[in-house]
């Protein structure tokens, strides 16, 4: 039996990439039973020092929030500007669950441990407090996974 | 605000179709640090009274299961058989995250709110101790849900 990659199992994300997230907020709201919550902008690339494939990018997101259940959150994911997983995806196959993400330690040990498993980094970028990365499982795991590290200060 | 249709808000599972489940399964117990788990096929149509697109059909799946925390399995579909909502999505997306799920009371209620909501029924069966749905929200929610419900005996 293998070490755990990740350092973890708990799934503390789903997300979906949709057109348009106050009409989807909307709707997820109306069957959950609670008021649409703001969204909000990701940050700016000089900010974000955001990477999709390698280079940087003007990619952003608009991003609304919901609880299912004590262990995971819904994130809706609207694409806006340049190139990014979220548009990729977006453009591919339209409206469709993008990703699972996991709370992780160490990302660049943990990036180096998936690879080796032909899991490739896909995205990666900061947010206030912490950073992010997207994996490319979909030829193996069958899907895309987010890698998220809170920072400590 | 409007009441909760589905009567929780808790994601119970995450599910991914992939063309090999015992390939995929090995995939995912490499990165958790688990044994892979053996898969099962779902029951036969006698017994499952499945119906896709509101038709008698053939459609089964070879199932396995992670767990990812307290709250969430994750579930690995392998289409096989004749038509389902697993194939139709492998058939179009390739593999991907097919649907959350939520465990609901009230199967029928449930889908007639839904159904309000333009949120519609895909596939329906049976399963030992309960029922299950899957409801096509991607045009509005960006995503497949499936309802399961278990019967007290």
């Amino acid at each position: 039996m293998s070490e755990n990659v990740l350092g973890t199992n708990v799934v503390c994300q789903v997300a979906v990439v949709v057109r348009d997230v106050e009409r989807a907020a909307k709707a997820w709201a109306a069957i959950l039973g609670v008021e649409p919550p703001a969204w909000r902008l990701t940050d700016p690339a000089e900010k974000s020092h955001i990477r999709y494939r390698g280079q940087a990018t003007e990619g952003r997101a608009k991003l609304a929030f919901f609880s299912l259940g004590p262990q995971v959150r819904l994130e809706l994911i609207e694409p806006v500007g340049g190139p990014s997983t979220w548009r990729e995806f977006l453009d591919r196959y339209g409206q469709g669950i993008h990703h699972m993400a996991f709370q992780i330690k160490g990302m660049d040990e943990v990036l180096a441990r998936l690879d080796a498993q032909q899991i490739t980094l896909v995205q990666r970028g900061d947010y206030t407090g912490g950073r992010y990365a997207y994996v490319d499982g979909l030829a193996n795991l069958g899907a895309i996974l987010e890698l998220l590290e809170n920072l400590d200060h």
